[in-house]
């Protein structure tokens, strides 16, 4: 039987597990597939690293690789969109199946790489871009084929949540939890990419292709980090009953637009997300027909990406040796979609601000907020103890902290209502709105 | 494009949800397949029952539906094993894929269903015959294709997890909640195939066809249903920081012997698996590279379960269209796989027991507990009050209750223990042996 050959581009943490799990379980992936799987190339940056492959294999020739006509798979777990992008679209050209773990290659090219795989009646397989070893790309693509969904919420990013769960923990600020992260081997050197959402931004690009058909950029996913969380914020959370969460949200509005954002969030502390701690990611979708379903499974690592990686390449490769390449995301709609106007939408709004503490302070917030159309559901103040008032250049234990819920309000109005509060002078620094979302 | 046909068997709740979905997204499940969708033809029992359907489509002769060469592809949602069996045999024999949502059939013909299927090269898919709208079928056949599944545990009977929910929210008996169920239609009029354990054991047969590619035969699967649970043990179980589940659990042991089981058990609070209340379902998937995953969703009703058919449904149709009917399950490796001994396996045990309020009565007990080598982690006692010791004819009020964890023990001496106790005067009634699964 004519084995099914892949180029495996990129052999890093993803790519070592991705051999480890071929090899492992060669005869029942042929069997799987109906013919053996062969690793035909191995491309990396650097043939001198010492690697737990087949030398022979090896090579950094990418372009030789994509070329060679006995290559029917390029499987990329490099990242990043260029030379990826240009590879695979080489790939695709050529006629070749092509599996990706690339969320940001995907979240910005692609609509154009699906209508490639399209044109050139391809497979192009994309389940560990997000999620890592959740098989949510495959629940989307294929599992609620019929159905439509209204929203999705996703914990996506896994340095977001261990930062988040440890500040909580162990009411931790955020750079000393970062820092132990870094040291950890869960926050890069250069964390920006996850803790500012950047990440989470890219992974639901590529969510919003399946679960709307919609070619969306990052840049117009309005996104926030986690920096500006404190532990005061955990612990208000808590005691409003909620937990604090790094969210992908994705919901369709009432005329249809679709509202999308990636920001950190109050989750009432029942729902399945709260529970999803630490390195784990988590989706949550709400459908029509479905109802509610919650996939929750390891984000990130070598072989529970692999494990994502590998059943893309022998749905591929299966569909290959049976002489039908291209049926996986046959018939995908993508389109642009018109999308919520910036901070049009309502919410249930936590803000937490630092006050100085002086009589007819809390008066003149609420009367603000107020007349930004803001009402107040409830409120906390704590601190203060009678201290005299500061001024801006007083630190924090010399302010009190005003913590409250609001009632509906749409976040253009939170949002001016807040830039009026943080200009007043008895106001210490920026105040924090979050959004709850139940 | 020529149509791909399909005759729906059975027009009940899941049925007319099968007939809502193709019907409402008809343009897009022929672009993913690549032809329309045609349903050709509906089988019911009483052709003048009132259904929202085309009356022209209505017929009572399946095996004429079944032999219609115009016909690619058998729905079947009647569920049972007869006829349905002899229905989807005949089908498969004619060369039609097959979806069905039968989870009694398959658990018992499940792979002789598969070899027939293979044989003919078409396709049989059954992703609704497990956990409603959970993609838990897909997830074990194609997303784990690469990995080694550890354990499964699954919540896959609505009915239990319903009644267990309301017990302990309630602190109500499991009579008058399943009288409530049964009034709600959350409970059948003979409630046994649920309360008893038996659905989910066809369930678990089910999915031990995917995770193992074990042949196993529900009479095989050790099941305990919900009747011995009390108020009671909700409340001790959370003393100790656990939540009661029912469960079906499949493992593979150390000798790779497979322990399958059926009952309910003991979950940590904090465990995913607690939190999944009411009727929803959930599946934790402990597999060696993906990790932990746990799958949460709706466990039946209309919509939920079509979802599931009709993804299949246009899986299969997919392959039709494309001439290669049998990928889905290509390869799927069914055989007779050894069992672990029965009662031979270690677990922590809860354990309850209801006693006469008499001096020296937890001495014989500990006693016999240790002469079976079942040691005692802790121990609660509560009740009694100072009140005479009653004989057998004594009621619970005049008892005292005996609850404790065991460090690990071995099931076949738990129960020998018990036995023991439970001859003895000073015992009322049976005691209660619960796992803890964590």
């Amino acid at each position: 039987m004519k084995p099914i050959r892949f180029a495996l581009l990129g052999c890093g943490t993803v790519g070592s597990g991705v051999v480890e799990l071929t090899t492992r379980n060669a005869a029942y992936l042929a069997a799987r597939i109906g013919a053996p799987l062969e690793l035909a190339r191995i491309v990396v940056r650097d043939k001198s690293k010492a690697r737990k492959v087949d030398p022979a294999l090896l090579s950094t020739d990418a372009d030789a690789a994509i070329a060679d006509p006995s290559i029917d798979i390029v499987v990329e777990v490099v990242g990043g969109e260029d030379p990826a992008g240009r590879w695979l679209e080489e790939a695709l050209r050529r006629g070749k199946s092509v599996v990706t773990a690339n969320k940001s290659l995907l979240a910005v090219r692609g609509p154009a790489l699906l209508s490639l795989a399209a044109e050139h009646k391809v497979d192009l397989a994309f389940e560990a871009s997000v999620g890592g070893a959740i098989p949510v790309i495959r629940t989307l693509r294929d599992h609620l084929v019929a159905d439509w969904v209204r929203s999705l919420r996703g914990i996506v990013n896994g340095t977001c949540n261990y930062i988040l769960t440890r500040m909580r923990d162990e009411s931790a600020s955020f750079d000393s939890v970062l820092a132990a992260a870094q040291e950890l081997g869960y926050a890069e050197a250069e964390p920006s990419l996850d803790v500012d959402g950047h990440d989470a931004a890219h992974k639901l690009c590529v969510l919003a292709l399946l679960a709307y058909g919609a070619a969306v950029k990052p840049s117009e996913v309005p996104t926030e980090g986690i920096r500006a969380i404190e532990p005061i914020d955990h612990r208000f959370a808590a005691r409003f009953g909620f937990g604090i969460k790094h969210l992908a949200v994705a919901r369709e509005t009432k005329d249809r637009s679709l509202d999308l954002r990636v920001h950190p969030a109050l989750v009432p502390a029942r729902a399945p997300l709260a529970s999803v701690d630490g390195v784990l990611n988590a989706i949550a979708i709400e459908a029509d027909g479905a109802g509610s379903q919650v996939l929750v499974g390891r984000g990130a690592g070598s072989l529970p990406t692999a494990v994502s990686v590998v059943a893309d390449l022998v749905d591929v490769a299966r569909n290959r040796r049976a002489g039908v390449a291209g049926l996986l995301t046959h018939g995908l709609d993508i389109t642009r979609r018109p999308l919520a106007a910036p901070q049009s939408q309502e919410a249930i709004w936590y803000l937490r601000m630092r006050v100085a503490d002086r009589p007819g302070v809390l008066a003149q917030i609420a009367g603000a907020l107020g007349k930004h159309e803001v009402s107040i559901e409830q409120l906390v103040q704590e601190g203060g103890g009678g201290r005299r008032a500061v001024d801006r250049t007083g630190t924090a234990d010399e302010s009190r902290v005003i913590v409250m819920l609001t009632h509906d309000a749409v976040e253009r109005d939170v949002r001016a209502a807040l830039d009026y509060v943080d200009a007043q002078p008895f106001v210490h620094g920026r105040s924090l709105a979050l959004r709850v979302e139940s």
